[in-house]
């Protein structure tokens, strides 16, 4: 028999979503967001979900443009720094050491050293409380070369990227094992 | 430089949510879905995206109902299962001998075996395209007391949840190991 626990939100795991924004001074900023995920398909389109508190809400309301970018996990200390300090006091890419380069697609910088970020530019916000969601349309995919399978597709395996145990896993993990195939392994399950 | 990808919705990781409903004739079903989040602190909110294809989509449309449970690493066939067939031609309960248990707080089914489920209440959905977004509010969670930490929350070391390599990546994983404390390890890159 299960135990009642309060409420909370308790996503295993939880994804590191770094954000790029320009601020109104043209100034590159990042932060970093665990409240998001892929909304739908056909349009691509992803949500991260902001409090008005931060810097990054008012960017995107400004330029309706955001980029997503994923660490490797050689740089959960600077995904983690992304967290903790505000741009509005701080150069985060100054004092990360990262660098930003200007989106191809969007009015978003893309972090160079990142293996790849997906370039969004903003459908509709959703005010659901303390966050506001802010669904994105996917237009494009700026990637580092070296992290793509034969598919030209960004490989698991080759990004390396880091998660986050959220709620009384408060840390970094990066990726264990393959345990198998998707849409492929269920099938040992069926009868004969 | 990084090179240009068309737009795809590669989000690595992506989590496995099984998605629990009770059909209109009582019968429980679970899915597998990739794309989701959580959407909001307070009130503590998750967001799920389902085609209507889906049986779970219409399920929730009457039920307003759906609980999220998280399978651990040794049920990554099942999780598998659970989003290759249809509960409209098969009962994935009895083809995963998993077992379904009426969520406490909402109308819709807890998975037995799996550590803990998060037991939602639908706030809205939202049509974005091929997939329309549900958002549900979550009321409460039904856990296995053994995956909690010391503050009675569920720990993913206890929990050792699987994630999803989506596009180009598509297996699953477990979790690899700690590289640091969230909140903590970004202090070592500010100056003294």
């Amino acid at each position: 028999m299960k135990i009642s626990l309060p409420p909370q939100t308790v996503l295993l795991p939880s994804p590191v979503l770094i954000i790029g924004t320009y601020c109104p001074d043209g100034k590159p900023n990042i932060m970093n967001a665990a409240w998001g995920g892929i909304a739908s398909s056909k349009p691509p389109c992803i949500s991260v979900s902001l409090r008005e508190a931060t810097l990054t809400f008012h960017n995107i309301m400004q330029t309706e443009s955001f980029t997503v970018n994923f660490p490797s996990e050689k740089y959960f200390k600077e995904a983690d720094l992304a967290g903790m300090i505000s741009g509005r006091e701080h150069d985060k890419f100054k004092l990360t050491n990262l660098t930003p380069e200007k989106s191809k697609l969007v009015n978003a910088p893309v972090v160079k050293e990142f293996p790849y970020a997906l370039e969004c530019k903003l459908v509709q916000h959703i005010n659901l409380g303390m966050h506001t969601m802010f669904i994105g349309e996917i237009i494009g995919i700026a990637a580092n070369e070296e992290i793509l399978n034969s598919k030209q597709v960004p490989d698991i395996e080759k990004v390396r990227p880091i998660f986050w145990g959220s709620f009384g896993s408060s840390a970094y993990y990066n990726v264990g094992e393959k345990l198998g195939d998707a849409f492929a392994v269920g099938k040992e399950l069926l009868p004969e």
